[in-house]
């Protein structure tokens, strides 16, 4: 019955293309699931973007068809195959957080974003490589290796959700999830030119995931298509009354209610100041320029003026003393050191003093009000995903890479990374919408129109 | 046109009761500030329960009075006269937080709270005494002297908001505002004989008190009824943008919705074993025997389980560690120091580490789940305020003075204090109700009908 589709136009698919194809029944979880395996059994010992595969992945998609064939009911997600990042429990896998410590520790239970997936009847296909510890950006794990950029051998994926952006560009899975502190699945999805999606924060259930810092974390979705990431945050999006950082939403997600009319984009006045490279620069003018009217109202403001150098470096306090909390036993374990540069910050933090840590968080809290001073006048910021393309492993992670990321996630705000170009090397880089707490619906609309009108979307076909 | 209500009448009544009177005509504003400037000159230099009296009293009833004449709008509160703890800002009066740096210090405007109730036409008689930072049970503030409790002198009213308390019960103000970390107006409503409310988390903007602990801070009211602190909690609470830690409610407030047949009420198995006096004892055994069916199903919990002692030293650490950033100035002043105790307290926090922060953060967080759990079988935990009476001035603040109050602080819950008997060397103690998040009015109607049976307002009558 799928004589029609090759393993590639399926894998290069969105899925909300291979829910219309399940629904159709021209393909079923089976044959997905086939397809997907024998593309990582293929490509993965080149990419090294998934370190675990579910033994149990044929068995869900068995389920899924069956589900399918009862003619009963069947979830939103039903049939689809999804990458999780190594810092997220699935139950009966271990969760590495990139750590060597942890290669045995079985998750007894999962994740709730986990659970949110299989009880709407995605297929877990298994878990993705990242930073150690998932800090970082550049996603060159010194214990489990490298993830490769799919568009070029030896460059980055970028980090720390380097392993679920690869997966989802490479066509080995239908979508991805991630985590975002200060611009993680941000930072990959712009190397390797796909979608993401970091919500507003606490509108996914972090419960399961290792935390990084709680008031930043978020789960965040990597996907091959804006319109996966909608469908995938309706589903996923809810109150978890075991997680306390987790927020009962006011109204369901904000409608999407976008005219041009109405709109008012925001424009970082000087991109060159905040570290933007030239060519970066040029593909962004040609973007906006492409998409023009479709922004509304343009308001050039001035965003550097918003203390990030020290806000960030507040964050990066409460993460590193949050994660001298979750990683005490790791760094206690001699037989399996961990990084000197890991070693490095968790020691940072142990010297630093509680009154440190709460002038920090408090900083954090002056920026959450500045934040939503800036969204009193505007709808949407307008920015690069990062200042620069993905460049070479050999040449090291760079300590600018979540420069443009970070205020999204001190602000709580919800952010989109798409692709918005292609650099002079041929590399992909995204165009990055902030929308105000709560309006993520809104966003990922805008987002659309520019996808469709900068045609985006695939960003690269996958390999036969 | 007032001949026949006394001074003594009037500042024994409840607040309530005072707008009845104002909307029938029989007393004005200006007679009421008058009232209550007579009573404090005759009797704070005894007491102490004022710091400051704000020189634009009787400015502010003229201006009451003024729009009852004109028949126009008029607030909810309008013309009552209120007592505001020294760590509130009140616009043009020094905030002292019971420091000795900080007499000078004016506020430049007025805190949120205070702002909310100048818009109900509320007249602010000036600023009460507390602990020195806000930090103690006991407000014998070694700067500024020790407030007497009104029942009898040499005797604790109770802390920090001992001030307001005392001036509440001694009919000083038509209410008062306090705050409350741990128990802060709790306990000394307890001591002296009032009604306090500690509202939900956050219900009500902290923004322009000095912080003790962001996440458990709370602005809290105390009056000489229950029916008082139903009606200013609802004109106090609200969401107030510039406030990072405050809420949007989904509610307005849980609407009352009491029946003796569906409530669930808990009860500790062993109050001896969380150190409640036989005194106190017997006196809350006789109350809850008067109160009898109107407690609906009784629960009975096994309180000491919920690791109260580790999650009060982490509270703790929070508190030392925040206020270790808010007094910084005040520490480093050594021509105006601070007290040993003081000293010594935010000497820890330096002390501990980032990651010590950290990981009581974290500990906290896991309180709340906890308190979640426990609220899914019960509606309301009854309790006393404090384990013990008030007790004299000589003999040191004790140690455990907020173990029973501080369990709704950690859970962010709501909690009353009503006065429920007396023990037998003539002072009052408090009944305390502590309800789930959001549930603020639904106890309060509770404590309404426990307040009625026990006929404890008013706590006694004023001197006259």
């Amino acid at each position: 019955m799928m004589d029609a589709l090759t393993d590639s136009n399926l894998r290069g698919a969105a899925a909300f293309q291979q829910l219309h194809w399940f629904a159709s029944g021209r393909i079923d979880a089976t044959h997905l699931t086939h397809a997907y395996a024998a593309a990582i059994a293929r490509e993965n010992p080149r990419l090294n973007a998934y370190l675990a595969l579910d033994p149990r992945m044929e068995e869900q998609a068995a389920a899924s068809d069956a589900r399918r064939r009862s003619g009963g009911m069947i979830g939103r997600l039903d049939g689809l195959a999804v990458a999780i990042k190594d810092n997220i429990d699935v139950s009966g896998l271990p969760t590495t957080a990139g750590l060597p410590t942890r290669r045995a520790h079985v998750a007894p239970a999962d994740a709730s974003v986990v659970a949110r997936l299989r009880a709407a009847g995605a297929v877990i296909l298994g878990k993705t490589n990242l930073d150690e510890g998932a800090l970082g950006t550049f996603s060159a794990n010194p214990h489990f290796g490298a993830v490769q950029n799919p568009r070029r051998a030896g460059y980055t994926a970028g980090g720390s959700s380097g392993g679920s952006a690869a997966a989802v560009a490479a066509g080995l899975c239908s979508f991805a999830i991630g985590s975002d502190t200060l611009g993680s699945v941000r930072i990959p999805a712009s190397h390797c030119g796909v979608f993401a999606l970091k919500p507003t924060h606490a509108e996914i259930s972090t419960r399961g995931m290792v935390r990084g810092a709680r008031r930043l974390d978020c789960i965040g979705i990597l996907a091959r298509a804006i319109e996966d990431l909608a469908v995938v945050v309706q589903v996923l999006g809810a109150h978890d009354p075991a997680d306390p950082r987790s927020r009962r939403r006011r109204v369901p997600l904000a409608t999407p209610d976008w005219e041009p009319g109405n709109l008012r984009s925001a424009f970082a006045r000087d991109l060159g100041a905040l570290g933007v490279s030239t060519e970066v620069h040029a593909v962004f003018d040609a973007a906006v320029a492409r998409i023009g009217d479709a922004f509304g109202r343009r308001i050039d403001i001035d965003f550097n003026d918003h203390d990030l150098g020290r806000t960030r470096r507040a964050a990066l306090l409460v993460m590193e003393s949050e994660l001298g909390v979750e990683f005490a036993d790791d760094l206690a374990d001699a037989s399996h050191p961990l990084s000197p540069r890991l070693h490095g910050m968790l020691d940072y933090a142990r010297r630093k003093s509680a009154v440190d840590y709460a002038a920090a968080d408090r900083a954090l809290d002056a920026t959450v009000l500045k934040a939503r001073r800036v969204f009193e006048d505007i709808d949407v910021l307008v920015l690069p995903t990062v200042s620069h393309g993905p460049y070479p492993l050999a040449d090291g992670e760079r300590a600018n890479d979540a420069d443009l990321t970070a205020f999204a996630s001190l602000a709580g705000c919800p952010a989109v990374s798409l692709p918005m170009g292609t650099l002079p090397d041929g590399m992909p880089v995204g165009l990055q919408l902030v929308g105000r707490p709560g309006a993520d619906l809104r966003l990922l609309e805008l987002a659309a129109i520019c996808a469709a009108t900068l045609d985006s979307a695939p960003a690269y076909p996958v390999a036969p």
